[in-house]
């Protein structure tokens, strides 16, 4: 089937543009209405090397709040993997309700691979292909939402990718794996996947095909199916795409006494660290734009270097409600290569979490090496929230301090680099925040009693922030206090905090 | 230190036997005590290869309900390992409240060994040491018991161990790892783990040195230190050994009418796979004392051999309430190597497993070649309380019975032996049993309510297990269906079926 796609389709430059715009803005709400309809989502690629995988799975995740996926690459398994039935490694990394996940190669690699070694003969691919049909179906009855995409390039089209890519500095090391050289057999491996794509495309799981040598054509086509899949599986379950707005969470009636009591907020007068940040600081968006995309450029280079040399890093984002982390994470990571972070966002820990070491739950989230993890809010909030509302007794935020010290030594010891940024701003500027929140419809959800609450307690966090830097900013692990009274200006003073703490940490 | 251990210490074989069945007694009534509280509690062990550490685990889970506790070895790093900081894989193991964890060795292996080669130099050891003091603070400032062993041998002793043990077939295979010729400098290792005991004995961590020449004189040992430093736990926090009776729960008061509606049961008419069992079938003591021990010194043996050959199986209990599963379960796992399984009890789901697929928590729990998982209840919920209780709506455990059917083909094909229980018995046993809980103090939390009201839906359940075994019970893995009216007999037909079915997989 693959011979029948014409590879020379092409799209422009101005019409991809067009599109593109259209297309990520149409991809981030249906990231919202997915989520409200709690449908969990699966989107893998297979294809050939160098046929724009990671690419597509990067354009893609570009709108998406990156709180709601996780992105998963297959390598040939590890020993704890080879120990496990052939499925456990994807079994055990399905999405939940609203969630999605994305795969860099799947459960086909594997297939593929001793198919064309020989490992594989034409009864084991059945089998093979049969128990992946099972595998997927089930996955389907339970409203999985799996959509598969098989990238098509020719062979001089390859060949002359992995050329080019053998003399890119941030794409080298991927081609000292041993593997690659497997994959020189194109007639072979042509066959074996026309033969995989044969057995496993499924009514519900179907593969779609890319002409994958342009790349405006390409990352439009998968745009475009990926979108057309998710607004068909929600309006066939009576959630049309239009429907959006109406399967937004609904905005909380706030408790009015709650939110007078908010509204005029007057800071205490004992001296804090906080006090020495000029929230005057601000950014006109021509600078900004500049400045952001060299930076955010910037990183990604230090993203593959990390990689390349296998350094871990961890990023801590804490801050006043409103004062704009998820946006600013979303800036930072815009450019990055997907496979190589992940953001967690951490709420309320959960009954398993609670009866362990409150660290516990960070630890089963640390990067490995040669990866970046981004908190959003983290093992600080026993000594803000958890304090603050007493949800630890004081002895246990107390220790807290040097707990923590502790941990992030260990971590830095270990070769880690940390980095954590309180995104600082005037109870003025949240006020404005809370009040244009409760404008703007599509942002109303956004704003709960709870924040107004916390807002009264402006005093007693500003105490519990301060003391929290004073005593957990060391050498090893700084805090940086971001301005964000200007949100241009956080975004800018993030990145380049963070590019400039792995360019020293790589000497590069 | 350890030079002023007296290694010859011995004990009797009558003081011993009489010394150990009042140990294990009391260490039984502290599991529960402990999980009364709430308490983590972690045992390591450190000392010479061969020295008995897993000898010493193995007696010391023997009276512990295995569904209370986990063993961990600590092997040299994997790359996933490796690829995290050092104490990753220890801090994302802790126990949770009321919960044990062993461990083979721990955290002071590396240190000793890197002390030992000398990648480890004494600023190293120094730090080290610190970083590990620190981790054990945090821990027991945490609530957690720690309690760790040093096993001490001579250099003779312990060569005249290790060559012993190269000509049994059971523990040979140890014996291939790479890494035993490094211990041969006794030497080098002594001074390392002398430096190492002084840096890291603590006040609330201290090491127990154990003489561990004689066999009966180092268990007993151990049993003494580990239950006395965790009743002099409890009675600091005021929860004295004594009051192990009164920290045990309490019995839910009894919705009466549920009750007495459950006390006659009338079991349909309708034909069922279980009324082909013969619930007469029985044992008396003197036999069953006779085949249980054969059949458990079999299955231990059995275990090394799946161990050796990485062979893994899943075993799955269901039965009727107090149809006898956790009182079977320990007989079968009484004399197994405890490094070599685990057992997994299921109930209700998280909020977590709620927003996955049904199957994904079992994913998680499945051993890994050469280990053995026993599920007290299993994915069969689904079928089973789930149907009846109407937790799944009609449509999605209807479903069910062909999903699990391809699970366990799917494992089965991984080659993972899968053997499956239902322990059955008669209405009016399972009544004697339910007011024999009631008239026994220690047992009578074990009763709720729930379990009369679940009694009072029997035809329903009956129904419901009659279709599972109907439609699950495959070649791959067949049901067994275990006449539990006598629960002595009903631990042997378990152990028999269990050992029968991996004698024939392994083909011994």
């Amino acid at each position: 089937m693959l011979e029948v796609l014409d590879l020379d389709l092409k799209m422009g430059k101005e019409e991809y543009q067009g599109a593109v715009q259209r297309l990520r803005v149409k991809l981030r709400d249906l990231q919202h209405a997915v989520r409200a309809a709690g449908i969990p989502v699966v989107v893998l690629f297979e294809g050939w090397n160098a046929a724009g995988k990671g690419d597509a799975i990067t354009a893609l995740v570009r709108p998406l709040d990156p709180r709601g996926f996780k992105v998963f690459t297959t390598q040939a398994p590890t020993l704890e993997e080879q120990f496990h039935p052939f499925l456990w490694r994807f079994s055990t990394r399905l999405p939940g309700k609203g969630e999605w996940v994305f795969w860099d190669r799947s459960w086909y690699r594997q297939m593929l691979e001793e198919r064309v070694d020989g490992r594989l003969d034409r009864s084991g691919a059945l089998a093979a292909g049969g128990e992946i049909r099972e595998f997927e179906r089930q996955l389907s009855d339970d409203g999985v939402v799996l959509i598969k995409f098989w990238l098509h390039v020719s062979r001089k089209e390859q060949e002359r990718r992995l050329a080019s890519m053998q003399s890119d500095r941030f794409e080298r090391w991927r081609w000292t794996q041993p593997d690659w050289k497997k994959e020189r057999g194109y007639r072979k491996y042509l066959e074996a996947a026309e033969e995989m794509l044969a057995l496993t495309s499924t009514v519900n799981a179907p593969w779609k095909l890319v002409e994958a040598h342009n790349r405006r054509f390409r990352r439009v086509k998968i745009f475009e199916h990926l979108i057309g899949a998710l607004a068909g599986h929600l309006s066939r379950h009576g959630k049309g795409l239009e429907a959006t707005g109406s399967s937004m969470p609904t905005a909380e009636s706030i408790d009015e006494g709650v939110r007078s009591r908010g509204l005029h907020i007057e800071v205490d007068s004992i001296s804090s660290v906080l006090d020495r940040s000029d929230l005057s600081k601000h950014l006109d968006r021509e600078d900004y734009e500049k400045q952001l995309s060299r930076l955010q450029l910037r990183l990604r280079d230090l993203e593959f270097e990390c990689y390349g040399r296998r350094v871990a890093s961890v990023v801590v984002y804490e801050g006043w409600d409103a004062a704009g982390k998820g946006g600013n994470i979303k800036r930072l990571t815009q450019e990055l290569d997907p496979r190589g972070y992940e953001v967690v966002p951490i709420t309320a820990p959960t009954l398993e979490e609670k009866t362990h070491h409150y660290l516990w739950r960070f630890w089963r989230q640390l990067p490995k090496a040669g990866h970046m993890t981004i908190f959003d809010r983290s093992w600080y909030g026993r000594v803000l929230v958890e304090r603050v509302e007493g949800f630890a007794c004081e002895e246990e935020w107390r220790r807290a301090y040097q707990e923590i010290n502790e941990f992030e030594r260990h971590l830095t010891v270990a070769g880690v680099v940390c980095v954590k940024f309180w995104l600082h701003l005037s109870p003025e500027e949240q006020l404005r925040r809370f009040q244009s929140r409760e404008c703007t419809p599509h942002k109303r959800f956004k704003l709960t009693s709870e924040d107004w609450r916390n807002r009264t307690r402006w005093n007693d966090y500003r105490r519990a922030v301060t003391e929290m830097i004073e005593r957990t900013s060391t050498p090893y692990a700084p805090w940086t206090v971001v301005e964000a009274e200007d949100k241009l200006w956080a975004r800018v003073k993030t990145l380049s905090t963070l590019v400039a703490t792995l360019e020293k940490r790589l000497g590069v």
